[in-house]
């Protein structure tokens, strides 16, 4: 049996666009407090596309936070209520132009459920035609097509570091066995 | 050529025990510009210990972000200046007793570049020996031992789904051959 940690107190520190902060004091087994910093994120979906040629959609765009430009699976945050399936396709289209035809649930994965509740979806597109992109104002994108031996050997070398890229071409390999 | 965000102004919001929270207005190709709401985190470590029955050591703990208990390989934060390589076997040691002979890196993920600096890096550890546990005062944690083909059902099944156990482990697999 895991013990439940109750919050005693909870205070929202601050309210963003993207992110909600609040530190909680919780109350341990013992009866000691601990406190937490809790980070709330609207969660988001990661889309795997690969193409009849096996080659992975990836973009490339910059990263704020760790000041680097890195490739992605093509990917949004939810919107308010916004279904992950219905998401995804609509992220895919928006960012690089693509329809699919099959669209196949991968899971989640938590990102860092240690400070952040921020759940990542992530589907299997196959199927693509494509039409023209409409991407977000503030976002800049490089998309590519990768072989996808090319992305295992990246991912294995570690020049693709991103976790629901990792987690969700993994994932989609092992479901094509 | 990838677009880099120049920061105009950054606000720091909060620095806590864990996370520093910052606000930074950036400058976009256009000349306009756009926040951006950054969460700086010390980065961690986290180990796929594997035993010569070929089980997966795995801790279950509860995360209050989440509100929920969810496995996870054994992990921890970094202490500043700390080497990754040192800081895994320490974690591995401090929650679950256990030393390992062999030590392989694994490559790091970024959980949320999106939104937060932090940088995971996993490792591989075998030939285990079991000592004694010495966790931190406020981790209270369940350890198992799955299975490996148990552990990579529930992956598949989206049973496990923390970001750097699904990375973790099916890199360890992918290496394993």
């Amino acid at each position: 049996m895991i013990f439940e940690e109750k919050s005693v107190t909870s205070k929202e520190i601050f309210k963003g666009r993207i992110v909600t902060l609040k530190v909680d004091e919780v109350e341990m087994p013992d009866g000691s407090l601990a406190e937490r910093e809790l980070v709330f994120h609207p969660g988001g979906v990661g889309v795997v596309a690969i193409d009849e040629e096996d080659r992975v959609v990836l973009v490339k765009q910059f990263r704020k936070p760790i000041e680097d430009a890195i490739y992605e699976i093509p990917a949004g945050k939810l919107d308010a209520g916004e279904d992950h399936r219905l998401c995804g396709m609509r992220e895919l289209e928006e960012e690089t132009g693509l329809k699919a035809e099959e669209f196949v649930y991968l899971g989640f994965i938590y990102p860092s459920p240690g400070f952040t509740d921020e759940k990542t979806h992530m589907y299997l597109a196959t199927g693509l035609t494509q039409g023209e992109t409409h991407p977000d104002p503030d976002e800049y994108l490089d998309i590519v097509r990768m072989p996808l031996n090319e992305v295992l050997s990246k991912i294995m070398k570690n020049e693709i570091n991103d976790a629901k890229t990792v987690a969700g071409i993994l994932k989609a390999v092992s479901l094509k066995g």
